[in-house]
């Protein structure tokens, strides 16, 4: 059988990680395991944090500035998604700079809009994390078989679509390409709007319940233990997507609200009910080795 | 050291499980393992269930009527909120009935209330569960180490509320003894909206969004999964203390939506951040072998 031509396998001399973090992490260590790379560059702000990683083998050359990249293949933008689009355009400044550059925010339209100057950007949303923070913990993210979402501008060149394409495919995910408004209207409902509704239900506990909160009060707020200031930045740049999301669910907490009023339990229960299905049509879980999916 | 005499050992002869499903099972088979009753009759409705029920050994006896009920030490109610009245005064007919009867149900005051006439009631709430139902499930739910609220009304013997308490520590369970209008105040905050929450941010899925709800969604939404029949008899029955609580989320998001609409990223950190503060408080879970609370 002929090698399938629209994953092609994908290998760069030296790969750039800006930005070492619990995400930046997890792609350097998986880039690595899958032979994508045979050198590793770190790039940030905090030395002491970089030799950390580098120490602990997650990167091999650690830099804390754009000026000492030389010969970049790809350089994977791993910092908050209000640094972005400054970061991508720090490594222009310098002459020749990555061959090609891709990211893993959690918002699109916004900055691959504000970089449609830069062909060489095709943005990514690689859906794994965790709530928690920092290069140690990469461990815990899992990249094989997740969805990464990437999302081209009309005019980004094809071939550049398939090379980041095949970069995220070599991580082991299962790549969607989709325009960048799409997948912003998408993730306002899936996890945008799910952290602040998580972060609201958190905020009303008071001093004395916390030996009240079982299981389903834990799994229901677990990601309200994420970063705030990640957070804030994440909803304030997909903010109309978000707003236009938790409009929808008041109004779905509104009508749940008059039922309970009027005592409407038969139409309470039909309201649960259909949230149910969707809730069930979720399990089981996105079966592994599954193969990418439509351009 | 002598022995502790604010919680005595609990054993009966006879122990009654009225609705033997998740909750049922879960705690015939506790009371079975601590040794706290000879023998455990289930009561229900299905006697297929009930066969298998005892057939797989989580009760001794299955009967579909109270009449067949003797010398039963303690009957537990585990049956859906709206039928926990209705199956009290059903072991109350036949003369005799049991000496003690408590129930597992998630909404205390309307419950005590309507029972204040049988003084041999004292009300419970086990917080623990699954969003799974049948006593086929039964293993999953901890009860160990977990807290049970038992909500006596002013008037009952404070000897009935010993032995309930025994009954619930014997299982392993942390008890907490509170008014049933504080306990449902507390489950509002902490497991009703929760609920109700969850099925709503479930119920804003569209069909093509499944690819793109990850873990942070799966385990928001995870109690989304839960029966819709009997979730909507809790919120009803606590309607109230929900309603409140839902008000107070409410006027959480319009903060934020209010945030988000002007650019006050600041303030949304700081909104967001203080909410971490609270789930951050939840951690680690409740340790093991905490002696019972307070009286």
């Amino acid at each position: 059988m002929p090698p399938r031509t629209d994953a092609p396998e994908f290998h760069c001399e030296t790969l750039a990680i800006v930005g070492v973090g619990l995400m930046g992490a997890a792609i350097a260590r998986e880039a690595r395991r899958q032979g994508a790379a045979a050198h590793i560059v770190g790039l940030g702000r905090d030395p002491a944090r970089l030799a950390a990683a580098r120490h602990s083998g997650v990167i091999d050359e650690a830099l804390t500035s754009p000026e000492g990249l030389r010969n970049v293949g790809l350089a994977v933008i791993c910092t908050p998604v209000d640094r972005i689009e400054a970061d991508v355009r720090s490594l222009l400044v310098s002459g020749g700079g990555p061959r090609l550059i891709t990211d893993a925010g959690s918002v699109k339209a916004a900055i691959t809009r504000n970089l449609r100057d830069v062909p060489r950007f095709v943005g990514a949303h690689p859906l794994a994390g965790s709530e928690k923070r920092g290069h140690e913990h990469a461990h815990e993210v899992q990249l094989q078989d997740r969805v990464c979402v990437v999302t081209p501008e009309e005019s980004t060149p094809s071939d550049m679509v398939d090379e980041i394409r095949a970069f995220w495919t070599a991580l082991g995910m299962r790549v969607l390409v989709m325009p960048a408004d799409d997948h912003d209207a998408i993730l306002a409902r899936t996890s945008h709007l799910p952290h602040l509704a998580a972060y609201a239900l958190a905020s009303l506990l008071e001093g004395n319940d916390i030996p009240f909160a079982a299981t389903g009060f834990r799994d229901s707020t677990r990601i309200a233990a994420s970063d705030p200031k990640l957070w804030s930045s994440i909803l304030m740049l997909n903010r109309d997507a978000v707003r236009s999301a938790l409009a929808a669910y008041r109004r779905t907490l509104d009508a749940a609200d008059a039922l309970l009023q009027s005592g409407g339990e038969r139409e309470l229960t039909a309201l649960l009910a259909e949230a149910q299905q969707a809730r069930l049509r979720l399990e089981p879980p996105a079966k592994p080795g599954v193969a990418s999916g439509p351009r």
